[in-house]
């Protein structure tokens, strides 16, 4: 580890490089002007002043260092062509860099390389005829971008209809080359961070990204609501994408979820990216350690890069005011569980630039969102957006919050009386819980999707109520991996044992936990204790519950045996 | 956060505090000779050059800071009280660093404040007849210690016998003062690092310390095998210690656990500490982040001090080379889950010199131990120690890995016979597992005692069988808030509806899940399903299990259609 990295830029990304680097004594050498962020925290390298688009101070930037590398795409990659040429190391390959700073040229690369991507048309002209025809091709609302230069939504412009055509054209035009991009209805944006080595790709988890104003401002990791097959997908995707590109380092991907599950991929980016900040505090190994260990051909394994905790990232961004992000930072400070504050050092802000972000991680999303909501809120409050309370319905946003643990199901809404005292039970415990109407008779394709695709929806524990022929439980335990609870309900006719026989006589090899007739209460607390070995809060709360039901019963001994039996009796009303 | 801080040291923990620092972009001056570890990765403060005792070089780093810390006690307190005088804001306390600093006098201040400490003594001269005296008072064998300038052991010789008294006089006599400690026969070693604000005083997690040759080698959080009860009176008493001294910071609370449960206080540091590195991974905020909150008021509580996830901190120790340590880095970048890899930039090693550390988190003390242990093996072979394989048993340290996650309790050994499948079931799913005999009507109080303290030692689900009154699993359950799984037996007599009554029908309030008669397969299996939901390796495992047993149905049902029934039933010799 005696090589010294030479980064072009010297902004966040260069300093959470530099920060990576310092933990393994790498020396960094930034060229950037001034005082910049990562300058101002590495003292390894030898830092070079200068533009980093300013060929002799790149020259003299690989005269120092063994390999170079960019936290920045918008560099000259003729400088960066000549020093190759020379004998330099640039990571990743100059040819990389200029084909994704041309952001149709990128496309065309993926198009030919059968990467899933939104289809686009180049406009020859800045005119409304060549916008005319793109919209022709492409259908309408459509996407126009600047083909270069562009970055948290700058160079774009969504064009609604015709109506739109000069204001876009205004906008972007001038003498910049332009593109048209067909419209993606999607569901959910989502981003991979991509790590090519000398000999393989590998990836990050899938992230949601949450963006306003074209900016990200939230990341979740992992993305909520997603299954493991589309986050399986995503990766894959994202590492068909950057496969593409020659070269070694980290890559982030940016792909759109469309209706029907499908995946396409937006922009790549050539170096550490924004939506991988969680990285740093959710993986073994962040994505600027994977960045050097990449460009340096230190190994490096896919276990590596797996998520050790739900993380959520919240950007930091400037206000109305030079300093009023730093309000933000004291609101984070204040919270109990405070979140891993990340300053960039970039002295005085301006609306929308990034100052910081802030990332929390947790044992589950829920709780994650729990300690970051209050921040959201403020960042919302402060932007003059409404921020919903927990009155108001429908504009919040979907959180793993309101994703139930805990799936109740019957075979008809007949048994949900009876099911009454558990319902209870799970909001005593802040349990999370969806009640479900499913028969293995009536309704079998349903009870059985719904029992295979529950563990990847988030659902930990099925309680399952039935009575009579009563082959809810077990079946759905046939389809399932999760533990299933048989609650056992008494019919109309006989004394129910025919019930609990049917739900507690499951063949080997297919266990369901069966409680006692009508018991939906203690099947609730079962459920209880099963996620209490995974939540320390719920064993809490489990335990107090202990010593308050044992508090409950020691009082009643104590007024029987003050009162005497017979007194007693008469305040039972007998 | 306008406030700069100086620092007295630039070693690696004023290196980490810089690190801290830097992400909070706080300007941090170090005081040290050349580039120090610290000086190395911040580049935001004035550093100053000259050694932390020289009195003009203090003066100078209190001019230009606004706080002054140490990241080491051995410092000049009386350039420290005089620059206090003069109004420099110095934490903690120069009182504080000067009574620690003298370790005699640091057990003293323990003493009057009440806090369990080992008895000690102090030498009037280092002689043969002071020594006498005080191993008269405090029996041998006793620990002989330097009163000042003693860290990593240097300063500590043990006295086990009179013939020791002579060598170890000369071993750490001379003009130093001395001090003999009744020598603490421990179980364990535990440290808790402790926050000093200035309203309040909170508690990381107790860890445990593995020491070797008197050097901090490892520390496991949660310490292992420690119940809950001793963590929080650990803290306590580490609470209470660091209360009885002035100023505000972070401070090193180091223990140990005698026999009976009881904790002594042996070493405070007024400091970050090497037993409090895995709070950068490990917690919301880490020592460092915690020093600098405390030190420059800013808003902190105790919930941003909790253990994120189970960590694990290896040493990397100076070894028998120049670079010998770095092979133990090579190691750790080779594993396919990379620890957090700290190199402090100390330049060439000395032996037992600390040259960096490594750092895993993982969901479970297991599955860490399984990362981490590969490294101890080849830090303990490169020392020429022997490494215990699989195959052998009594030295290998006690490790989670051994510790069971299941418990199945039986009410009578005549039981077991029964449960073999389910044991068989365990071990197919790689399940640590322990069989008890535990009666609640012939040893109730040892069956209420285990079920009461499973918990703590890491049981997270009960298999309990019982037959005819069969009140074991609901005993068990009445004494647990884990997951309790009831096997019902069938007795000699009768058909059994005794034993699955017994055990099914427990009242509201205590649940049992129950399985049917001699069903320890499904007890066994619903017992994996359970753990799938904390490990994603168990359910995965169990997920392949279920298309194992579809697939060998499925071929059960091929040859049946194949060869017919008649022809079938011959093959099962009917």
């Amino acid at each position: 580890m005696e090589k010294r990295v030479g980064v072009l830029g010297g902004g966040q990304l260069g300093a959470m490089l530099a920060e990576a680097a310092n933990l393994l004594r790498i020396p960094v050498n930034i060229l950037d002007v001034g005082h910049s962020s990562a300058k101002q925290i590495t003292h390894l390298g030898t830092h070079i002043e200068g533009s980093f688009k300013d060929p002799e101070a790149i020259k003299k930037l690989a005269a120092c260092s063994d390999v170079v590398t960019v936290e920045i795409e918008h560099v000259d990659t003729h400088i960066l062509e000549e020093i190759a040429a020379a004998g330099a190391d640039v990571q990743p390959h100059w040819k990389t860099l200029r084909t994704i700073q041309d952001k149709y040229e990128q496309k065309l690369c993926l198009i030919n390389d059968d990467v899933a991507t939104a289809r686009s048309v180049s406009l020859k002209n800045a005119a409304v005829a060549d916008l005319e025809g793109a919209a022709g091709s492409l259908g309408l609302p459509l996407m126009l971008k600047s083909r270069r230069e562009a970055y948290d939504g700058r160079g774009n412009f969504a064009v609604q209809s015709k109506d739109d055509f000069r204001p876009a054209l205004e906008a972007l035009g001038g003498d910049r080359e332009l593109y048209a991009e067909k419209w993606a209805n999607f569901t959910m944006e989502l981003a991979v961070m991509v790590v090519k080595t000398k000999d393989t790709v590998l990836s990050f988890p899938t992230t949601e990204t949450v963006h306003e104003n074209s900016i990200c401002k939230l990341t979740y990791t992992p993305a909520r609501g997603v299954s493991k097959t589309i986050d399986q997908q995503a990766q894959a995707l994202a590492r068909k994408a950057v496969a593409c590109f020659a070269g070694k380092g980290v890559f982030g991907v940016e792909m759109f979820l469309v209706e029907g599950d499908k995946l396409l991929v937006n922009e790549i980016a050539p170096r550490p990216h924004n939506s991988g900040h969680y990285t740093i505090e959710a993986c073994p190994v962040s994505q600027y350690e994977a960045h050097l260990s990449a460009i340096l051909d230190l190994p490096l394994h896919q276990e590596s890069l797996r998520l050790n905790q739900p993380a959520i990232m919240l950007n930091i961004l400037g206000g109305e005011t030079e300093d009023s992000h730093m309000k933000v930072v004291e609101e984070a400070m204040k919270l109990a569980v405070r979140p891993k504050i990340h300053l960039y050092g970039k002295g005085k802000a301006r609306k929308g630039r990034k100052m910081g972000h802030l990332t929390v991680t947790a044992a589950t999303m829920r709780e994650a969102e729990e300690i970051m909501q209050p921040l959201i809120d403020f960042v919302d409050t402060q932007n003059g957006k409404k921020v919903f309370g927990k009155s108001s319905k429908p504009q919040k946003p979907m959180t793993a919050k309101d994703t139930p643990l805990v799936a109740v199901l019957m075979g008809s809404d007949s048994d949900l009386p009876k099911l009454s005292g558990g319902l209870d039970i799970l909001a005593q415990f802040k349990v999370p819980y969806t009640t479900r109407v499913t028969s293995a008779h009536r309704t079998p394709k349903a009870m059985a999707q719904f029992a295979e695709t529950a563990a990847d929806r988030g659902i930990e524990v099925i309680l399952a109520a039935a009575g009579g022929a009563a082959h809810l439980p077990g079946m759905v335990a046939a389809y399932t991996s999760l533990p299933v609870i048989g609650i056992p309900i008494k019919p109309s006719l006989g004394d129910g044992m025919d019930s609990v026989l049917s739900i507690l006589n499951m063949p080997k090899g297919v266990p369901v936990a069966t409680v006692s007739l009508n018991n939906g209460h203690n099947a609730a607390l079962l459920a209880v204790r099963i996620l209490g070995i995974k939540y320390p809060i719920m064993r809490e709360r489990y335990e107090a519950f202990m010593v308050e039901s044992e508090k409950g019963v020691l009082a009643k001994d104590s007024r029987m045996e003050e009162v005497g039996g017979r007194e007693y009796l008469k305040g039972m009303g007998v």
